[in-house]
């Protein structure tokens, strides 16, 4: 039996400040650390053990897992980080604060690009400052890889080999995984795990800081689905 | 050109209480973390670029890492930790302060044991509670690699495979490659490097927190070799 343990990371900067960030690399915010201090100590009382654990290329994600991890006394722990377990794209809305967005084009718009399976928001042009090929950190991607704005098909499509080449694999071994990602990337995992809609797994939330515990038989069937509970 | 840049853990808790530390998995001081990040900021500063790293799996150096890398904004490169970069086991010893030791035993007891090439400590005994097999990192060992104390010898011993399988590789290719690990642990990559005799390796120190640079040809013969200049 495997077990697969996902966290979203704690409230960011740009969260706090209710802003679309997408791709944008914002630090957590005091209350993120302790979200993801406490999602390391709800582990570690319930004695959850880990073999390796995944993360994006973005600093919000990869903080909340070392915090974890060193809350669990696991800072040792093979971590394996991938830009395809980034945050969805959100194009040329990262940054906009999301009342004033509504309050510009309207509540509906905002709701159709942020709850819709296959709409793209408003793409960053190539030459905008934001263009992703910009920074050393993706330097090594192929261009036709490189999102200008995606919608959560998209980032699902991307998400997906990732998946296949490396996580479930993982998981087929027996191994205990915890992944510290982003809401929708973890959207992506979700759907494939519990055979979700398309209309279905845009409604899924999975909260920030309590990890969601997975136990998983060899065709990585689920066994059991649980919340660590708060307290 | 490749470059390889050796950085040594900043101050640990046993550091500060003078005690022998080892295998012994002991966090930073509040010293030890602002020397981690004065590292990062001297590294950013002289615009050093790291494609990889690689650490031990003790977090005295994990700690030093992650704060350098959040200083330089590389929080996303590829990590490796391996138990062949720690810090020479220190067998009996550890946990023991050195002033004390040195009154009981003699200075040239200690220095012998400090200071030798091939000098082992008292060893553990098998049933010590601080024996590896008893912590979780090291279950994946073959019992033969368990340290119960070991020489400088046998310290350079143990890192030599790693060296030759997963770090001079990575710098044939032309990385650049940072490693912040031990003072032992670093004189093994140091005499080789170098071509240091068993004498004058025992000799050299390497300060803590101070980024010490390697430029290294194809065959790692050295082409320059300088430490950050602080300040």
């Amino acid at each position: 039996m495997s077990k697969l343990v996902l966290l979203r990371h704690g409230q960011s900067v740009w969260n706090r400040e209710n802003r679309f960030t997408g791709w944008t690399d914002v630090e957590l915010s005091k209350l993120g650390g302790e979200q993801a201090q406490q999602a390391g100590r709800l582990m570690k009382a319930h004695q959850v053990q880990f073999d390796i654990a995944y993360t994006s290329f973005l600093k919000r994600a990869i903080r909340t897992l070392w915090i974890a991890l060193t809350e669990m006394d696991l800072m040792w722990i093979p971590v394996h980080k991938h830009w395809r377990l980034n945050e969805r794209h959100y194009g040329a809305l990262q940054g906009l604060n999301k009342d004033e967005t509504a309050r510009r084009v309207g509540e509906a718009q905002v709701h159709t690009w942020r709850r819709s399976f296959g709409v793209r928001p408003p793409l960053l042009t190539p030459t905008d400052d934001r263009n992703p090929v910009n920074e050393l950190k993706y330097k090594q991607l192929a261009p036709t890889d490189i999102p200008l704005g995606e919608s959560l098909k998209d980032t699902l499509g991307r998400l997906d080999p990732y998946l296949h080449e490396s996580i479930w694999p993982q998981l087929h071994q027996g191994s205990h995984v915890l992944i510290v990602a982003h809401e929708n990337s973890l959207r992506g995992l979700v759907k494939e795990l519990e055979k979700y809609t398309e209309q279905g797994i845009v409604d899924f939330e999975i909260p920030t800081g309590q990890p969601l515990v997975y136990e998983l038989d060899e065709q990585l069937t689920v066994l059991k689905k649980y919340y660590l509970p708060l307290n």
